[in-house]
């Protein structure tokens, strides 16, 4: 089976899958850092500088590639920001390494993928038994 | 480490990136189907009408979810697009379960995270050798 090499901008697939698990690693860093952040916080609806800062950075910032965004924060006015964007580093390395199922996540592709071709195929033939041109009347019998 | 469970909106990790992959290998199918058609076409510029039909649906519909869009192509009022659909799902699970290198697409998110680690903390030490309060001077020394 060929696929052309220009299909994803010279991108291989494996290359462009592995990006966009890259940008999904720095948001799960960011959740991680984000939840540590409220176990911290000990006074019960209040919220730690760190909490704050990341949230009001990722709603004026989306987080779409993950690079690029963490290259931003390491620019932010507030210093605590810019060791936070190195605490994000260290957990995203952390996270890709060792916690990631990529076994799981292969797993989940190919079954969840042929439950829905599974289904598509069975709406399928569902669905040509009323096509007209199917030639088969009201009762199912071919006339 | 905790990933908190709402972090994708109640979707492990895992989850939403099984889910990016499947949309994924629709569009690889997509691609291999149309370089077939490309093949099989001897006159030399001319375009099968598998071809032409393929790339005419996908300029009206963007590929976003790959399930619905297999599922619009398949009540196309063209009956060749229906069946092409079909050839679109077999191509799909073949590419998901025998030709997509899950191996090599981990060691490259992983390989590639870690080298763009390393390069944004070197940026982060230079550009703190010029801050203000790094209480560096010119010359790189401590005053």
């Amino acid at each position: 089976m060929h696929v052309p090499t220009d299909a994803f901008g010279g991108m291989s697939p494996e290359y462009k899958a592995a990006s966009a698990l890259k940008n999904l690693f720095t948001m799960v860093a960011v959740r991680v850092v984000m939840a540590q952040e409220q176990g911290y916080d000990n006074e019960g609806g209040a919220m730690t500088p760190t909490y704050k800062g990341l949230q009001d950075f990722l709603a004026e910032n989306p987080l779409r590639d993950g690079n690029k965004w963490l290259e931003q924060l390491m620019h932010h006015d507030d210093n605590n920001m810019r060791l936070t964007a190195l605490r994000l580093l260290e957990v995203r390395r952390a996270y890709a390494s060792g916690q990631f199922d990529f076994g799981g996540m292969h797993d989940l592709a190919v079954a969840e993928l042929t439950k829905e071709n599974d289904r598509l195929m069975a709406d399928y033939v569902k669905d040509s038994m009323d096509l007209p041109d199917a030639g088969l009347g009201e009762d199912g019998m071919n006339h």
